[in-house]
């Protein structure tokens, strides 16, 4: 079958899977995402290798778990050599680009270590967790020094919006009663319009540089990834998106008291942090929620935008299409705010693929409840753009198959990590940096948490799919739970580290030692 | 404490512990060793993190497990940035450089990929394994394109040795009774004398490759890896060692006939391996273990020699000495030749450690038996050289604290490692390639081994010091090997993969998110 030319690989931060229209929302309209999940695959169970950005994104990057990858929270660098996205599909012809958002720390002690010319490619793509930056802009700081956001501020002053950092004057900010600037880290603040224009917004500004991209790559095979802030926070969308939806749009928070009756002592301390406590409050559901349906429905509009554009340079047919998110977001579920724990809220996210090609006809339209992972998109790029599948580096499987009817055998387990050592948590908790760390497996029926030598949770998503009981410590599931911890044992045993030797040369060096000129143990 | 200034890391290859006269061999001599032992600490319980030569070394140069290293087997190549005993030293101020074997393979890919300039200095340190190669002679094919063994060739035929590869042909071969020459692949050949005259044996002439290092070093501190390929196969001794020992030397192999009923599948494989088959046969143990324990002798001459020229220089009080092996030698016993499985004649080796400071007078000739591991020398060194350990890198313990007599809590297991997918054994197994793979774990009493799905191994070790019978299926033990197994799952877990960040950044940055300009979750 011939190759896909290129792959638009979109990602949303922080976007729930059950805040599109297509995965069931009942009040959000997203057509954008309609269309294409009815010409392409839902995936109704899609989880991230860890729920929050930066871990998350480095398993999107490099097809890898966290614990291979090492990557483990937010700032971790990656480490130099990692092997990532732009390093499978170059070589398969792909100019691999960024327009947006990747939280990529570079590894600045390991580029020196190997001497990298910091100016050289080879340095740049290490220290841009393998993309070309054609645009890079992490939604954050572009007023401190190093920031990558530059770009997007000065382009909000060449529209006229004054001050050292317009992303956070006008992009993320909003007018009081009195025109007084406010600012929208309070969230407080959500109902209201962004100063900027929605034109000159950061999802328009960014759907505009990937457009600049598409045409200036011109004939040459691509993989962009177009990756957007929104609707993570600040939760601050502009004209007309920030009142087009209400209060009475806000689904009913998933949480019941009796999570808060001796929870686990992880699950505890993250419901102690303040973004949690806020969300527990009605108040600020029903001021936040509306925003960050604005701010969905903006996304949306600009994909459908980025598809007609696509449509119009002829390119829809060749172009293979993504689009998901690297992590979910509480609002106020189970008690709490942000991310980073394992409940579907958090890490379950939307994933639509769209593969032009004939043979996925078949599929068009379906919905695949299989368990699939955030690693599994390089493979699936992999194989989509001709290559071989590196197994002994990539972790995940490629979803090629699956989008071409195949029903062959699945896995039937998926894992998600945490390192809580950054959060107030471990201090609640009173353990180690190096062992404060979770790790989530989830099987068709079981979600089972460990944290290290805390007592686990586990949740029976067949008779509790909200997740509000934990069978932790409950006597009836011991063997449940020891079962689901030898699959532990055996996903860590399995990770693949030995990443510089493929199994076909390690079959074409078996026993060949005395062709190779070392004939030991010879009478 | 005042650091020391060098670091004198000597390696044997494939020399077992209970070869050296200190080790209670009954009839070998090795003086050298025994009188550093009296002068350092002997560690009658050290183990390597896996029982063949690359990818142990590997262990002993980075830290780190196999596991976490990656570099599984030999000619595997330790991935570009691993950091190694070299990054962690150089800093400290010491030049770290080798003469001798390390069995690394650069990994050219990688290196490849960021652009390294393959001449610079930092590009070659990748390559050597973190060593400044001032001389490196792997001990095998020589004659080879892109070798590094050329100059102990040049060397030989500057001596009047002649031939494209006088290693062979020379220090690795005899003279048949008709003066033909005879390869020393051909073990029975292993009771001649080498052609090579002893004063330019290999194991000779790294000796005086080292007084070149230690002469040219002048004032600086430095880690010099002192690394003998003898007595590893091919087992040829120069006169006088080849007949300083006979058969009425070799102490009795331990195997017993009980060992070939119903063996585990993957020690069943290894017993049909050609060497295995050779040395369960008396004459050829006879013929090769007189060779065997010469070539020892000759290594513990050269180093009484090696000492002589440091106390000579006035270099002995300065510096910290090691002893080590990074693997065994099964010489037939369990019916095995060679090494790679986990039996105390392969898994364990000889480590002597002498430092020389005031502070470790209270345990100068002492034998520790405490479990340790070949990954504890690299934190030995950075901690004697008055650096802090990297704990999020390093995985092994200093054992500088046991050198100064501090008697606090230990591990209480080891861990040592095998990939046998090189190996015919696989193919007798039938194990995919990256599944054929092996894990010990010893504690004081048992040892417990994993391999993949297939049935573990169990020795008690207090019963069966000689491990011959295997409990990996005695019903009786089933709760010690699921308690062991358990232990292993912690060992997995707890590996160091966030390496770009170490646990003192991680508590400076807890909870520090609004500090560091990001106020999320306020209202």
């Amino acid at each position: 079958m011939p190759a896909i030319k290129n792959i638009l690989f979109i990602m949303a931060d922080q976007l729930r899977a059950d805040y599109l229209s297509c995965y069931g929302h009942p009040h959000i309209q997203t057509p954008a995402m309609d269309a294409l999940a009815a010409r392409g695959v839902r995936y109704d169970h899609a989880y991230v290798q860890a729920p929050i950005c930066g871990p998350s994104r480095m398993s999107f990057y490099t097809g890898r778990y966290v614990a291979s990858h090492g990557s483990t929270y937010n700032g971790v660098p990656l480490r130099v050599g990692e092997p990532t996205m732009g390093d499978h599909l170059r070589p398969l012809g792909l100019r691999t680009a960024l327009v947006g958002k990747t939280h990529m720390a570079a590894d600045a002690e390991g580029i020196r270590r190997l001497g990298l010319d910091t100016a050289s490619e080879a340095a740049i793509f290490a220290a841009q967790c393998g993309f070309e930056p054609f645009e890079r802009d992490d939604g954050l700081w572009p007023d401190r020094p190093g920031s990558y956001d530059i770009a997007y501020n000065d382009y909000l002053r060449a529209q006229g919006y004054e001050g050292d950092n317009p992303w956070h004057t006008a992009a993320n900010s909003v007018r009081g009663d009195d025109g007084e600037v406010l600012s929208g880290w309070e969230m407080r603040h959500a109902g209201r319009p962004a100063i900027v224009a929605e034109e000159h917004s950061e999802t328009a500004y960014m759907t505009d540089r990937a457009m600049d991209f598409i045409d200036a790559a011109g004939d040459q095979p691509w993989c962009l990834h177009l990756s957007y802030i929104k609707p993570h926070w600040p939760y601050i969308a502009p004209a007309p998106y920030h009142d087009m939806y209400g209060p009475d749009d806000v689904i009913p928070a998933n949480r019941d008291a009796s999570e808060r009756d001796d929870p686990h002592p992880v699950y505890a301390a993250f419901m102690g942090h303040e973004e949690s406590g806020n969300f527990a409050r009605e108040e600020v559901r029903r001021t936040v929620i509306p925003a960050y349906m604005g701010l969905i429905r903006q996304f949306d509009d600009h994909i459908g935008r980025l598809f007609a554009f696509l449509e119009d340079r002829g390119l829809a047919q060749h172009t293979m299409i993504v689009v998901t998110s690297d992590h979910g977001d509480y609002l106020g579920d189970h008690w709490l705010g942000e991310k980073q724990l394992f409940h579907e809220e958090s890490a379950r996210v939307p994933l639509i693929v769209y593969d032009p090609r004939p043979e996925a006809d078949a599929t068009r339209g379906t919905v695949d409840s299989a368990l699939v992972e955030a690693i599994d998109l390089v493979p699936t790029f992999v194989e989509a753009a001709g290559g071989t599948v590196p197994g002994h580096i990539l972790e995940g499987r490629s979803l090629v198959g699956r989008l071409h009817g195949e029903t062959g055998p699945w896995r039937d387990a998926v894992f998600s990590e945490l390192d809580f050592g950054f959060r107030k948590a471990r201090l609640d908790v009173g353990t180690e940096p190096w062992a404060s760390r979770g790790v989530m497996l989830r099987t068709e029926r079981w979600k089972y948490i460990e944290y290290g030598d805390l007592p686990p949770q586990l949740f029976d998503l067949e008779t509790d799919p909200q997740e509000r009981t934990d069978l932790g410590r409950s006597d009836d599931h011991a063997a449940i739970r020891a079962d689901l911890h030898e699959r532990l044992f055996r996903w860590l045993r399995d990770r693949r580290m030995r990443i510089t030797t493929s199994d076909a040369e390690v079959e074409a060096r078996t026993d060949r030692h005395k062709a190779a000129g070392i004939p030991y143990g010879v009478w």
